[in-house]
């Protein structure tokens, strides 16, 4: 198989050099365009802007750019580490202030940063070193997930995703249909930012996996229909009640499935985040509101007219069939077994 | 009051001499774009490529086709009125043929077709008699539903619609400022046109409301934050048994609201429609897939993804809280109620 571009981060994000080249997710699968980043400061803002999505994509991004930070420090303060090591907090800060809602951003950079070992001076390898292994456990994580999600489909099941729930859901198509089983996936495109027009339905298609485009608004039509038999979305971030923050719409999916009783299934790859209790306590972020009144530069709306944008919400436990990690499947309401797995 | 432009009909559909003017809802509010159409071949392209929008206002648009081909057929057919006849009954069978799930264009134009009398010449003038009462019977009813549903209105609702509902939703709005309610309006977009983005925010901001802009897939989200007093959407169609056809996405915005125990009413003008039993009798139009895989020019998937575009939903009359006619405010179970008022 060819694999689609996104079923790795190595495709769109990786170093050239002393630059992070981005490719930026927001003009695929028409142009492959690239954003190239020299400082924390271009990582940040690249961030901010949606170049790159998907939490554990965020955050190894966000990882890159503390490595860039650590190559400054080396370069301008190495006389002084507890100047570098205050350059680097305040870079940190910056990267993992860019997105609130997503688990893995704040976790990666507290980690590697913790990890730092300041007596050794290459901080910057160090770092390198800690982006490589928060990859390889990305992409353990995935293959762990997609194998437990795979068990769940059957021969013929069609598929609603919405956004871009990452690499479990790739390898999850890949292997039921290396397994022999028919399945077809319907994206919802996944408005303002079309992730799931451009990324998902992109790529289930390069998978050579039948894969139908609808409007967010058409989900529960299809449902009514007879045309979806599972949901599956990812997590942006879990709590231990089992509430799952995921790209706005998620809710309104799950209500829907849950109208039809279709099981609806969230990968949530690494688990749940322990400092989350419940559903409030996981920060929903607001995007600027002109991201929903333009649209590719065109505004879409009369000029008195207010937009709201808030990236993600939350679906209640009591909406999910359950939720498929690494380390199994779990009820919502079990989710805090994960732990002791 | 200086009106919103789709206060009435007369705004955007209008004679010019023996053309029909359209302003093209597709491109407002930023643009103000004539179609003009001289036979009801091009009336009927526009009706089908949504250069007119919204069931009552699609009616009285292929009424003016009609108008058109009798003008014809006056001109070319004076001399035989079989053949005028025949002539007339395929313009009306095109023009019906546009656009399958609104009630009001099969009902006005077979109302206008069964009353001309061939024995006087001039058909076009009868037609146009039989469309001028048309659109003032379409005024009278929207606002006498207007009239109702503002009734509901409590000071300090936050009013959330899809699609654009008509003038019914403006006369509404309109009256409840007059009358000292402060009111807001949350709109949907409503992909793929953006009929909410452009028609229904725009026409409310006009009348000096505030309104806020969401995309389809933040409406459960607004609703669970507590931003959301009561959901009001037209209707395309009505069946006697109370389900509800009307733009896509509908449903989706009635499983929230009763999710969240939010009242959801129908802007329901001239009630049911006798020949719909139930809401398998109402056809569903479905639309060209590449207006959901194209925006503006612009594939925004990829090349081998399909679309998929019902431009309709049924709402289920349990799901619906009142249906408010010119007749007065009926429960969907009894909307059947309305021809003995």
């Amino acid at each position: 198989m060819q694999q689609p571009l996104l079923m790795h981060i190595n495709g769109t994000v990786f170093l050239q050099g002393e630059t992070l080249v981005l490719i930026d997710r927001r003009y695929l699968p028409g142009e492959v365009r690239k954003v190239s980043c020299s400082n924390y400061e271009e990582v940040a803002r690249a961030i901010e802007e949606m170049v790159v999505q998907g939490a554990g994509d965020i955050a190894i991004t966000a990882g890159y750019g503390l490595y860039l930070a650590a190559r400054d420090a080396e370069n301008n303060l190495q006389g002084s580490t507890e100047k570098a090591r205050n350059f680097l907090l305040s870079a940190q800060q910056r990267l993992v202030g860019t997105r609130p809602t997503g688990y893995h951003l704040k976790a990666l950079l507290k980690k590697m940063f913790d990890k730092i070992n300041w007596e050794q001076s290459e901080w910057s390898e160090q770092l390198l070193k800690s982006i490589d292994e928060a990859i390889e456990k990305q992409q353990r994580r995935s293959e762990l997930t997609a194998d437990w999600a795979e068990k769940i489909l059957n021969d013929g099941d069609a598929i609603l995703t919405h956004c871009f729930p990452g690499a479990a859901l790739l390898y999850m198509l890949f292997w039921a249909q290396e397994r022999g089983k028919k399945v077809e996936v319907i994206a919802t495109e996944t408005r303002p930012y079309l992730q799931g027009a451009r990324l998902t339905a992109w790529s289930v298609s390069e998978l050579g996996i039948p894969v139908t485009l609808i409007s967010d608004n058409m989900a529960a039509y299809c449902m009514n229909c007879g045309m979806i038999s599972k949901v599956f979305t990812a997590a942006d971030r879990i709590a231990v009640d089992g509430t799952v923050a995921n790209k706005v719409g998620t809710f309104q999916l799950a209500l829907a499935a849950d109208y039809h009783r279709l099981p609806f299934y969230v990968l949530g790859y690494g688990g749940p985040d322990a400092r989350c209790a419940t559903g409030e306590d996981i920060p929903i972020e607001f995007r600027d509101p002109e991201e929903v009144t333009f649209f590719r530069g065109v505004r879409i709306t009369g000029e008195k007219v207010r937009g709201f944008y808030p990236a993600f919400d939350l679906t209640p436990p009591e909406l999910i069939t359950g939720i498929i990690t690494d380390r199994g499947i779990f009820a919502p309401s079990e989710i805090d077994h994960y732990w002791s797995k």
